[in-house]
């Protein structure tokens, strides 16, 4: 039995992280992490999981070393810190903080408001999503999980960037995620439910933290400078992200030509789907699993090209990827624990 | 392989089903009705189970009835014109409609509308709670899944009613339910997303049709005519239902003796949570899930108490507890393919 | 020009006063108090009020007492020490905190978690529910506003006690709350929309700190003790509250000398609203406004009546009131600034 | 007292226009049509309007046609049939309808799917866009009022296409609207609350049918071709639109040419609030209003433009904007019936 550490076992994502692998044949919950309650049972702070009563603990980082993985929820900034004690002890790790998902330490400052203190791990770092990086994170000892948009951004835009088959400085990308997205801990006024519900916003507009990290892996698949505009916005649900993605097919290129890049890349994708001419997803179809639905179409009017991408901001978007990312480095069905249809409606 | 036909595969109840019984291991669906959608394959009706190809087929007796297994959510009038046949050629029955639900044939027409055609079966079929009838339904061929309210209501009432502790004569069952309990196929204005939203309002006040139901098993149990007032409320969320209920304790029954009466009835039941003194239940706790959640408490001015449930109507409600008796008919772990824990949050 | 300060008016009922007010004819807000803004203007804090750009300040009682009306809603305690400095000046107040609304010093503690140090004006405070109080209210220079369950549980029930036809110690209320109910600073878990969204649960369950307001009044009208359970529920809404109260009718009270009691005295009240026999209400109706509908009915089985009220929990629940308080006491037209129809759907 | 028909009283549009007018003071609502329940009180069905017994009735050109004034949201292809009767019996004309919005009549049969049968009112028929056309709204006969994205998407293009600043062919629209923009009567599955709640999805994607009248505007502001993308997407709340815009500033155009424009074009309007830097809108903060709220900015990484309009789209976005415009062609203060607050939360 592999044994896990969830560091950051009380956020959004680590109890979802409880809930998938609760029931993953091949591994053990070993230790979950918590600052805030630590000594608490689980079931204590989230009552729905009644029964389970494993005692958080305060990070430890000598006894999630004895771990064999380490998946990791934390503010930016705090890994990082515990990350070469950890691969040093052998434990392999699949972080979905920003951490390590930027190549460019000089990076980190401007967007994230931290100094890297550990930017001899940031090559070796492998970019958690299995459908661009999949055999380097088999054998990965430090995984870096995307961001929810990221996840939603990449996998609509990948199969055209890497074909070639749009122009890489004129694409845009307009998000709508639930509000699950802002975490538990952070009760701030926009997401105090009479000021969240019946409403819909943008937020971080011209400069969301997570697109620099959208360009970085676009402009690697492109072998080429990758100009994009991300606009957040905030909608009235929990979970749940849809992006419309908006791109300048280059000239000759056809629908077919875009679709068929899709199938491509996609085939034998177990969680990607890649939804048939005219049809348009629903983050609702998503909800709870690890799927990813893409909507293919154009406006023949503007000559512009339509993709738009449905994940759960927790799932895919989350701690379902982190799960896909543990089952590759494990050598198991990457499917394991991810095998559930959406709760619907 | 025990093969099962779902009837009314395309409702709320029926793509539950489908949900879950996916992962059953010992399942095969062999067979999916729908009237609406018949030559449609399923994935079709509903996209976000791409891939899951089987082609809905209309009303069909005698395929039902080569399956070992029936599972019905038709409306009401329509199952026992079949089950007969159905009975005859071996197929048992997990039914949810109200069809053989009341043992009193002339309740029929007033509650439900219709006329019953098969009242010589009404004996023969046992309400399917599990936490009361768990014996007969292991060898039933017919069992009679009670409606969503019903349930919640049985859950929060049936010890104190049982071990005669209350006053069986004055109990208020006050529910708030989510809106899917209306149904897919039932495009009514209250449920039309502007008038639903940002509205609570009550419905069926003084005469809803759950309530001879409730009213007949909770008799059964305390030997002695219990007299009930039930008003549901439909509150704007799409799953959970939390019913309230206020009852008067007998002389001399103190607020441990209530409490004990749960604790010892629930004891080793896999999918009820008694809770803490001071703990209440929420209904977004058992989301997805086959879970029942119980707050018991007291108002020593008035000399009630206060009995909570919270459960999934389509989990407890409805599919979640088909699937609990259809484990105990096959003689398998009672918990098999529930064994999960609420989408959260 | 009638001079009005709003004492807390960055809360939820504040910005509603305001928002009333504006239009009213006979007003001018001279002073607009916020502990937390003071300084800022009013649409820094509330961008929809683009242009109010009345500079918040610090409480200044001085400066509250030039003002001919105060109106308040601050957090329970703090009215109450500057309550006689105001009254002294001449300024007559309509406050909506508790601080006024008991008769009895001594309950304070318990429920409120302090000690009153003005007793001596709670005989003459007048309990703001102009439905019950008119012609005090005209003349107060003290008016205490009650909390927004307290109106809609009084309306339901005050005819019914006044007029003796139903027990007095046989009374539930089941409350279902919108979320703005909470207030706008109070950014607590249960009010994180991930949390809220999706969900019904119960909360204050046997001892909610409403009910001895609502029990000395209605004792008060049946001039006998009133015993009453009351439980209030959080639903996923913003505005609304619904309340759904179960009494017990004396003998020989039939149905139609219960909607006599409702019709007489509720025949010439601008704000109440009667339904038909049959007709209940939905929150929705009020969404905006002052208005209260009413629906009377009852349950022949248990011998039972229903009543249930639906208020919008910052129109007739707080600052509507509040409004049509003041507009007694100034001698305008009661419907002052309050003629508005729902904003619906 | 102007006497004005509402054609089309019991959609959302027409109870929208009989709760603003309700307290205009130079208006007598003298006509309340409706088609699917004329006979019937409008009390009878809206049961919130208590008080409004005004009978509903079915279409009687000849009695409109002594109105002052028409207001009309009906669906398309019905009110140009008895336009002509009504305008030469002296009716002014406010349709909400698509019958006259669209300068050719060649593209009704494409769009909207009806053939036009009065194509000599479309040069006649002023678009009802005060901001754009105010001093021909004021003597028009006929005003067509856009749709409620058309409203958002010309109030945030408008100025930076009539003052030539941006690339009018590389424009994009990405709207995100509340469900009641669906209407009343349309009860299909994706408006039923447990499908609608808990997700976002796009629609007509790359053709609705609100494109050309949004490009036949903003083409006649620039004096050139303009070509836009717009994808429309469904957000689970009740009211309000959110409309992103992202275009392309010619070369040399600052950031604070754009700003500039704005400020000029909008300096006077009443109903148009132009946000500081860095400051977005919500929906909510035009909830119950005529008001659009505009934020203006940019992103340097790709040299885009971003504009995002929030209006409410039974206000500004129908109803508000047609009483604006009636307010215009009556001459009384533009604001009349229409200075209100956001019912905010």
């Amino acid at each position: 039995m592999t044994t896990v550490a969830i560091i950051g076992a009380t956020g959004y994502g680590g109890v979802e992280l409880v809930r998938l692998l609760q029931n993953h044949p091949d591994i053990r919950l070993a230790f979950l992490h918590s600052e805030s309650y630590a000594g608490q049972r689980m079931c204590d702070v989230y009552p729905h999981l009644a029964g389970l009563d494993t005692v958080l603990r305060a990070l430890d980082a000598a006894a999630v070393a004895e771990c064999d993985f380490a998946l990791a929820a934390l503010p930016g900034g705090k890994l990082m810190e515990i990350a070469p004690q950890l691969l040093e002890a052998g434990t392999r790790i699949v972080d979905v903080s920003p951490d390590f998902r930027l190549r460019d330490p000089s990076l980190y400052p401007r967007w994230y408001k931290f100094e890297h203190t550990q930017p001899g791990l940031l090559d070796e770092a492998v970019f958690g999503v299995p459908e661009l990086h999949r055999e380097r994170i088999k054998s990965a000892r430090l995984v870096a999980a995307p961001g929810c948009y990221t996840t939603a951004a990449l996998l609509a835009l990948a199969p055209l960037v890497a074909d070639k088959l749009i122009d890489p400085t004129d694409i845009i990308a307009d998000g709508k995620t639930g509000i699950s997205g802002a975490g538990r801990t952070s009760l701030k006024l926009p997401y105090h439910f009479p000021e969240a519900n019946e409403d819909v916003s943008a937020y971080s507009v011209g400069g969301h933290r997570h697109m620099p990290e959208m360009v970085q892996e676009l402009s690697a698949l492109a072998d080429a400078e990758v100009r994009l505009t991300f606009t957040p916005h905030l909608v009235p649900m929990t979970r749940g992200i849809l992006l419309t993605a908006y791109v300048k097919p280059l000239p000759g290129v056809t629908r077919d030509a875009l679709r068929a890049s899709f199938e491509r890349r996609y085939a034998d994708e177990p969680f990607v789907r890649v939804l048939l001419d005219g049809e348009w997803p629903h983050t609702k179809w998503a909800a709870g699993t690890n799927l990813c639905f893409l909507g293919i179409g154009s406006d023949d009017a503007s000559g512009r090209a339509i993709i738009i991408s449905a994940i759960d901001n927790l799932g895919k978007g989350m701690a379902g990827q982190m799960v896909q990312c543990l089952n590759l480095m494990l050598g198991v069905d990457e499917t394991s624990a991810l095998r559930v249809r959406a709760v619907y409606p």
